[in-house]
């Protein structure tokens, strides 16, 4: 298996995604393809010892930075690494493809470069979301604004294939994200929504609270990309925020200082729970070959869950299944 | 100032509503009119040593529950608490009316019995949202889950008025709960709400993401009710799956017990801080006459809060000053 890997667009450079790449090499025994500037590329490669019959470089001078407009950047930026490590993926040089740059414009070259699946109204961003019981895949979570019931149903139905091949999870659970769990609660799209998955054949579950989305309640919450980017969003600011307060409190005086040293353990048990560099990266459901984002601040780390997500991704033959379900 | 009291429909009965009433007679110098069941609102009077001059009765015999259906109900409860209360209010036999009941029931008496001020499109919820920075006011949290931009906007205008009359802030500041940042961001609804916003003499902001919600990044955050519903109750909930980690943490093992002992007032404090019930009920903006929504496990403390909350809804002149700027 092959991997192709966009170094460049992270808000930490390449070396952190050269670091997670090569260590993913090791740890999963796949080769990689190094997207990005050459010479940057291959003095850092210098630096190592890494397995020069594992890792190919290709050439790539331009970034698509995080402030470029993602449809502007996808037309002008045919240089960036970016759209060369797409092409590659289109080329079949490679199985899949990571990247950690502007997330607008690697929906906008999964759509356009690497192309929807045929039957697939929209491509969803589909995230792996802490919760108390493991985690949930939250999708659409941002790349569809204004979504359609139909849309809606067609991310139940990939997340579903997503958590079954790739996560293992038989007959995955679905919640629809809403304000209330009574049928008939909601707007206009949820309500429709609820109709269609209510008849479908997948384990439709009901509405899901937001109070409910960090318990658990699904192994799959649907909601439009405007809903789901916000609870993701605000999902990571509660957790900051809260243990922002906390460590106020821990530091404030000796005897909560005492308190903090014997507690060390177990709060940082808590945060590793709600890191989300633990669970590599989204998958883009809806494109006709597999795509990683991977968080734009993503460490080594990150980067090398981010490639055992594709790796599992590639190895769930998810693609073919979700094109055999659609059609 | 006369303060009528929904007594009934609230998840823990009537007996802690009339205790949180009378508290706040004695706190805030105000009379109650307590709607309810007269049997039982006199046998529980008794009980106590409440100021007569200060308290009135309106026997309602009726309740509508959590299960009812809103428009169904106010239809078919005449007789209930709730709409006895709320045409009292309109008679002008009190200044502002308090209820923990049906949510839905609530926002729909508000509608068609007080009646929408004229020129105002849509009643909003606005809950008092806590923040690191203490509290920003959200709305709407969840009465109108398909909205146009021009109520967005004139949410914002009403919410505006209210953290400037009630809350005492100067010139407070709005954001538009959003995905992205940037101008262009989000949903069709979120876009055409910017230009508007931004085009208004409201001290608008730009856009807030879900990340900077809990950190206060503005006095007001404007939502359709949908995405607010879900953004308020998600912040619940971490709220409670946190502690519940923390919990879990606290008391592993002899070494986490004594460290969560030395830290037992810090944590209380964070809980304290996070808790609703500080901070009153929840103003419906829009109608002609204050109504607050409290909670519906409100318990004494929180019942008394939320008259509090109502009393400076209505020092603060609050409809009047909407009245004057819609005209």
């Amino acid at each position: 298996m092959k991997i192709i890997v966009d170094t460049m667009g992270g808000d930490r450079g390449p070396i952190e995604i050269i670091k997670g790449a090569l260590d993913a090499i090791d740890e999963y025994g796949i080769d990689v393809i190094l997207v990005g500037d050459q010479i940057l590329l291959e003095s850092e490669l210098k630096k190592t010892s890494y397995p020069k019959d594992k890792v190919e470089i290709i050439d790539a001078k331009d970034v698509i930075t995080n402030e470029d407009d993602p449809s502007m950047a996808i037309r002008r930026k045919k240089d960036s690494s970016m759209i060369v490590g797409a092409k590659a993926l289109v080329e079949g040089l490679g199985d899949g493809f990571i990247s950690t740059g502007n997330t607008g414009a690697l929906l906008a070259t999964g759509i356009f470069v690497v192309k929807r699946i045929e039957g697939i109204d929209r491509a969803a961003l589909s995230v792996l979301y802490p919760t108390l019981k493991g985690f949930s895949l939250l999708l659409d979570a941002g790349a569809n604004v204004d979504c359609k019931p139909e849309y809606l149903y067609q991310f139940a139905l990939m997340g579903s294939i997503y958590m079954e091949n790739v996560m293992n999870i038989k007959s995955p659970t679905i919640g629809l994200l809403n304000i209330g769990v009574e049928k008939g609660k909601g707007n206009q799209l949820a309500k429709d929504t609820y109709e269609i998955l209510e008849k479908s054949d997948l384990n439709f579950i009901g509405n899901i609270e937001g109070r409910e989305l960090p318990s658990g309640a699904a192994d799959i919450i649907v909601a439009d990309g405007f809903a789901g980017n916000i609870a993701l969003k605000l999902t990571e600011g509660m957790a900051i925020s809260i243990f922002s307060i906390l460590k106020d409190e821990l530091t404030k005086n000796v005897k909560s200082k005492l308190g903090a040293l014997l507690l060390g353990p177990g709060l940082r048990s808590i945060k590793n729970k709600m890191d989300y560099r633990e669970y590599g990266g989204a998958p883009l459901l809806g494109t006709n070959k597999p795509i990683v984002k991977a968080h734009g601040s993503s460490d080594a780390l990150a980067i090398k869950n981010g490639i055992n997500q594709l790796k599992k991704f590639i190895d769930g033959d998810v693609i073919n299944i979700i094109k055999n379900n659609i059609s």
